[in-house]
C-alpha cells in the first residue's frame, strides 16, 4: 500500500517537475513496482475473516452512502487476463444488488460515436445514494482506443483535459471516485494466455487481439503511467492493483475501497456541516447590456414575409448539408418570460424535416433528475451528430432561476458558470455548434402580452400565477441574465441578445444568425 | 374518409371470412381506392382556416390527455417520397413540444438487435399524458424486413400476434393508439423520385434503395394491407391518408387525429367512471400446492459443499457457451420474506462473471415508472441475448403485493395474469430461457428468521415493520401466491417450487436446476 502511494507521488512529483512521458523511456517503474508486492504474513493466515470482515464494512459503506444520498462512481482498468472479472464479481457480492449497476464499456455503437466521447459515461451515471461499476470506462479513450491509434497524440491534452473536468465536476457536486488498474507483467500476462489456452474449455477466451495487446504491452504501459499522472487526484485517486496474486489483488481492492469510501464519505459529511467558502468570481465591469439594447428595432410586414419564407426554405436546405456533414447543433433558447420563445422556435421549425430536430422544452427537474447532477439531464438529450436540439430553456436555469429562487445554493451556482462553460466547451469539442439566444421585452411589453393571454381563452392556460410572481422580481431576473451572459459568452458559442419587442424582428433575427453561421460553418 | 372505412371494413370482412392475401392477388384494392380520392370543396377555398381549426384543436386534445395522464401512441407509416416528413412536421408544430417527442426508426442496433424486436418500442413509450410519434414503428418488422427477406413468411403469424398483444395491453391499459398509412401509387413514386433527382439540390435524396423499393411496390402493397387486415383494432385503428395531394393529406390527418383522440378520450373518461366488469378468469382446481410441499427436505453439510462448487464451476463453464450462443437468460426470484432469495443469489452467482450477469432488485415503482405501463420497467432490463438477469422480485408483484395491498385494481391484476404469459411467451419467442423460483418457507420457520435478523446487529437492516405486517397477512399473500403459480405456469416456463426451510438444500436445488437446463438447451 505505501509502497504504491509513494512511486505515485514520484510519479506525479516527476510530472509537475516537467515530465513528459511521450518523450520519457515508457516506463516510469509505477506498474513494474507493483510485482514484488506479496501477500502479508496476517492475511496469509487469516485471509477468510479479514475479507469477510472487510466485506460487511463494504456493504456497511454501501447503505451510508446510500442514507446521505451519495452517488459512487467505480473504475475498473486493467490488463487482459490480470483477472479483473472474477476480483469484480467478489466485490459486488459484498454489495446490495439494489444499489448498483455494472457498466461493461465496449466500442460505442454508433449512437454513442456520434456524440462528445464523455456522454455514454455521463449518461450511466448513478443516482445519488446509488453505485455504478465501469468495467473499463473513459479512460478507453486514451489507453485503448490510443494505443490502437484511433485517437492520436494530439488529441490526448483535450482528453485528459475533459476526464479531469469530468471527474472534478462529480466530486464537487459530492460524488466520490475510485479509480483501479490492475496490473501483472508482460510475463505473467503471456503465461496466464498460455494456460487458458492449454484448457479446451477456455481456449476460446484467448483472441487474436488479446496476443497483439500483449506485443503492445509496453506501449500500455506508458499510457496508463500518464494517465494516472494526468489525473491522480486525492478526491479521483487511482488504486494501483497488483494482481499476479488473487489474494493480494482482493485484499488490495477490498482495503483501498474501503478506505477511500470511509474518507470521502467524512469528507463529504463534514462539508455538509461547515461548507468551504463560497469561491470568488472576477469582478465584471458594469456593462448594461440588456439596459442599452435598442429594443425600437422591428421589421415591417412586407419585409417580414418574404424574409421568413426565405430563411426558411435556406433552411431547409442546409439542414441536410448538416446531416450529410454530421455536424450536431444545439440551440438554446432563453428569455423573459411572454418574451416569444414559442412563436419563434414554431417559425425555426417550420419547414425542418422532423427526423433531423427535436425541441426539447426544461422545466423542473422530475425526481429522477434531481438524484443526478444537475447537467445531467442535459447531457442525455445532446443531438446526434447531423441533427438539431432545440432547448427551450436549459441549463442556464442553474444560474437564472434557481439561483434567484434559492434551488441552487450559492457556492452551487457560483460554481456553475464555469461548469456550463465546460459542457459547452466539449460540445464544442465534438464539433457542435452552439447557439445561445436570449429574448429581451421591456418590463412594459411583458405587461402588455401578459394581459393580452389572459383576455384570449385559447391562450389563457399559458399564463400561470408564477409568470406574475416572477415579474414582480424583475430586476432580480435581470440582473442574473446580464451577469450569465457576461460570464458565460465563449467565443465560440457566444450570447445573441434579440431585441424581441417586435415578434417578428426576433423571428427573423434567429433565423438570419442560424442560417448563416451554418453556411460560415459548411463553407469551412 | 367514408370511403375509406368503407374499403377496410371490406378487407377486415374478407379477412374474417377466411382472406388470405399470401395466396392472394397481393392487391386488395384498399390502397388503391386513396388514388382517387380529392380534397373537397370547402377545403379548397378555406384550407387555412380549417387548418387552423383543427391545430387549436389538436392543441386542446393534447393538454386533455396530459390532465387526463393519457399516454398517445402515434405510428406514421408509408411510401417513400409520400411526403411524410413534411406532413409530419405540420402536425407537430400544431402540438407543445413540452409534450412529445419523435422516434425515428431504423435499421436495430446491436442492443435492440439483441432483444425481443418489440424491446425497442416497449422502451420508447411515452410517460402517462404524453405522446411518442413513431416514425415508422414495429410494423417495420411485417413490411421492410419481410418485403426485403429478412423476416419469413413462417415468422409472420408469430410476428403479428406479438404485435396485436402489444397494443392491445396498451390500449388495456387506458393508452391512446393511432396508426397512419401514407400513401402513393407506383406511377407517383417513380414520378417523384424523377423530380427530385432532376434537382441537383435534392438528388442525393433518393437512393438506390428508394429504386429498388419502387421496383418491390407490389409486395409493398400486399404487406400493408395484410398489415393492416391483421392488426385493424376499433382502440387502434388503421388512417389510411391519400397523399397524392398535400392539402388532402394534410386534412385527412388532422381530421383523422382529432377524431380518434376525441374518440378515444371519451371512451376512456367514460370507463374511469364506469369501469367494464371484473373479466372472469377460469376456475381453478384446488389444488394446493404449496401447502403440499415437504418442507423437511434437506441436505446435509458433507453432500452441500462438494455439490456447491460443482454446480458453481459448472454454470461458470456454461456461462461462456451461453454467450456464444446468444441465449438471454431470465431468472425470477419470488417467494415469501426471509425465503432466502437473497442466499440463494449470492450462491448462484458467486462464480459467474459479472460482464454477463445483473441482478436487478424490484422495489415498490418510482415517479417514472409510475407513470408507464407497469411492465415498462421490466421490458427496459430484458438482457442482452448472451446475457443473465436475475430479478430479485419482478413483474409477478402486480398480482402479489399489488393485489394483496390494493395498489392494482381487481380488473388490473386479474387481467395481469394473462399479460404477464404474454409477456414470458414474447421473452420465449425471441429465445429466452425462463427461470422461475417461489421460495416457500413455513410460517414457523419465517418467524425464526424474523427474530434472529432482530437479534443480530449486522442484519437488523434487513427487518423492518413492512415485513411483520405482511406476516400477519400470512394467509392472504398465500393465496396470491398459489393462484398466480396455477395462472402463470407455462410449459416452457414453469415455477420451480422450492421446499426452502433448509437454506442448503434450496440453493443447491436452484443451482442444480439452472445448470440443467442450460446443458439440455445447450445440446439441442
Amino acid at each position: 500500500m505505501d509502497a504504491t502511494a509513494e512511486l505515485l507521488a514520484q510519479a506525479i512529483g516527476t510530472r509537475k517537475n516537467g515530465f513528459n512521458p511521450v518523450q520519457g523511456t515508457g516506463d516510469l517503474g509505477i506498474l513494474r513496482g507493483l510485482e514484488k508486492e506479496k501477500l502479508p504474513g496476517a492475511w496469509k493466515t487469516g485471509f477468510k475473516g479479514k475479507i469477510g470482515e472487510l466485506e460487511d464494512r463494504l456493504g456497511h459503506l454501501q447503505r451510508e452512502a446510500f442514507e446521505n444520498k451519495v452517488p459512487v462512481i467505480i473504475v475498473f482498468e486493467g490488463f487482459s487476463a490480470s483477472g479483473k472479472g472474477a476480483l469484480m464479481n467478489q466485490m459486488l457480492l459484498a454489495l446490495d444488488p439494489r444499489g448498483f449497476t455494472v457498466h461493461k464499456i465496449v466500442d460505442p455503437i454508433p449512437g454513442e460515436h456520434f456524440r462528445p466521447f464523455l456522454w455514454r459515461f455521463w449518461t450511466r451515471l448513478p443516482k445519488d445514494g446509488h453505485i455504478a461499476i465501469f468495467d473499463s470506462s473513459w479512460y478507453r479513450r486514451v489507453l485503448k482506443e490510443h494505443v490502437e491509434g484511433g485517437v492520436k497524440e494530439a488529441d490526448l491534452p483535450g482528453a485528459y483535459e475533459e476526464i479531469r473536468v469530468f471527474e472534478r465536476q462529480l466530486t464537487d457536486a459530492g460524488a466520490i471516485v475510485v479509480k483501479f488498474f490492475l496490473h501483472i507483467s508482460k510475463a505473467e500476462q503471456r503465461a496466464r494466455f498460455k494456460k487458458l489456452e492449454s484448457n479446451l474449455s477456455t481456449s476460446w477466451r484467448v483472441t487474436k487481439e488479446d496476443w497483439k495487446s500483449n506485443q503492445k504491452y509496453d506501449s500500455y504501459v506508458t499510457a496508463i503511467e500518464r494517465a494516472i499522472g494526468e489525473t491522480e487526484r486525492p478526491r479521483a485517486p487511482w488504486a494501483l492493483v497488483p494482481a499476479h496474486d488473487d489474494k493480494l489483488a482482493a485484499s488490495r481492492i477490498f482495503e483501498t475501497l474501503v478506505h477511500a469510501m470511509e474518507t470521502r464519505l467524512a469528507e463529504i459529511r463534514h462539508l455538509r456541516k461547515h461548507p468551504a467558502p463560497t469561491p470568488l468570481l472576477e469582478p465584471l465591469p458594469k456593462a448594461h447590456l440588456l439596459d442599452s439594447l435598442d429594443m425600437t428595432k422591428s421589421i415591417s410586414r412586407e419585409q417580414y414575409k418574404p424574409q421568413l419564407k426565405h430563411y426558411q426554405s435556406r433552411i431547409q436546405e442546409l439542414m441536410h448539408w448538416v446531416y450529410l456533414k454530421r455536424i450536431p447543433v444545439v440551440i438554446v433558447y432563453e428569455g423573459v418570460d411572454a418574451g416569444g420563445k414559442g412563436g419563434s422556435i414554431k417559425r425555426l421549425a417550420q419547414k425542418m424535416d422532423p427526423r433531423g430536430y427535436e425541441v426539447i422544452p426544461i422545466a423542473a427537474p422530475d425526481s429522477v433528475e434531481k438524484a443526478h447532477h444537475y447537467l445531467w439531464r442535459f447531457w442525455l438529450r445532446i443531438p446526434k451528430a447531423g441533427h438539431f436540439a432545440i432547448f427551450d430553456r436549459s441549463w442556464y436555469g442553474r444560474v437564472l432561476v434557481e439561483r434567484v429562487e434559492g434551488f441552487a445554493t450559492e457556492p452551487e451556482w457560483k460554481r456553475a458558470y464555469q461548469e456550463i462553460r465546460e459542457f459547452e466547451q466539449s460540445l464544442l469539442n465534438a464539433g457542435c455548434m452552439v447557439f445561445k439566444f436570449w429574448f429581451h421585452i421591456s418590463k412594459e411589453e411583458q405587461l402588455r402580452r401578459f394581459e393580452a393571454r389572459q383576455r384570449n381563452p385559447a391562450k389563457q392556460w399559458k399564463i400561470t400565477e408564477e409568470d406574475w410572481r416572477n415579474r414582480e422580481k424583475w430586476d432580480v431576473h435581470m440582473r442574473a441574465a446580464e451577469e450569465m451572459i457576461q460570464r458565460t459568452s465563449l467565443p465560440e458559442a457566444p450570447w445573441v441578445l434579440l431585441e424581441a419587442n417586435s415578434k417578428e424582428y426576433t423571428r427573423i433575427k434567429v433565423l438570419r444568425t442560424v442560417v448563416e453561421a451554418l453556411e460560415k460553418r459548411l463553407l469551412q
